[in-house]
């Protein structure tokens, strides 16, 4: 935010069924949608290379829209090791897209992105999809879930820059 | 083993402090060693650059050996939920380093690792690798553990293509 160049934050909400992604670009004053959606790989395709499609689709995301950083969740809950240890691998593809491609990654709690666009860090899903319409001016609601969680993991780390900014402005935030 | 081109196979135990790994090239009667060793990016490097690292040791790897498969550790028992997180996106790393170089990617239990080297599938640790010394001529028993485990999944692979050649020709194996 030092120059009016919009910085471009791309969310990710990683999972081996659905992964989630949300591209935000975002100056001092404005904060606007550039695309989100999720990737599914077939269920009738090998675990991995479900997780090569993962990979894939996000470096394609990544080479599409040069982001400046990469926000992902996460992870303190899960049904069992063994759903933990997929997960895992799914995240380590976001990991990785983002390393490759020499890309800041920052982590932030589910939590801590549904209070960055609800005030409210146990808000519902369906509010936070309606927050989320709101701050970005879209025409719907943005759906599925895993895209919305992606695009609240964006505003998320927007408004967590904003903030180092105006600390480092001197201006109390 | 149809024609007399040994076959290189790169097995992988992935972790997220050490990733071992080894290589075997066999034929239809011989097994030697290739390389073995570990992946250990220093601690004190934040976990998202010792993932690139154990990635791209890992497709360095690949380059250097051109192997024909991997083999890979299946897990089944974790500490906890958050340890199992970070071993799959270690094992993520493989998993993307075997797919993005079209390498078949084989899972085997530790279990059926120990049974491929040793005939027991509660072998000790210094029993699978003095076993792995004889079968491979090695001059010491491979260290660390890790490497060894990374050299008995190749091994095991090895004797699973063995198996199924000797089916293929209709030899009882």
């Amino acid at each position: 935010m030092h120059n009016q160049k919009p910085l471009v934050i791309l969310g990710i909400d990683p999972g081996t069924t659905i992964t989630g992604y949300g591209l935000i670009a975002f100056s001092a004053h404005s904060m606007r949608p550039i695309d989100y959606g999720c990737i599914k790989p077939p269920s009738k395709y090998p675990l991995h290379e479900r997780y090569l499609i993962i990979y894939e689709a996000l470096e394609q995301l990544i080479i599409l829209h040069r982001p400046d950083a990469i926000a992902i969740e996460t992870q303190f809950v899960y049904k069992n090791a063994q759903s933990a240890l997929k997960l895992g691998i799914a995240k380590g593809m976001a990991i990785l897209a983002a390393g490759k491609n020499k890309l800041p990654i920052h982590e932030y709690a589910p939590k801590e992105a549904k209070l960055a666009v609800s005030g409210k860090g146990s808000a519902s899903k369906q509010h936070v999809q309606r927050m989320i319409q709101l701050l970005l001016g879209l025409s719907t609601p943005p759906t599925p879930e895993d895209a919305a969680d992606a695009l609240s993991l964006a505003i998320c780390h927007a408004n967590h820059l904003k903030f180092q900014e105006k600390l480092r402005q001197g201006v109390h935030p």
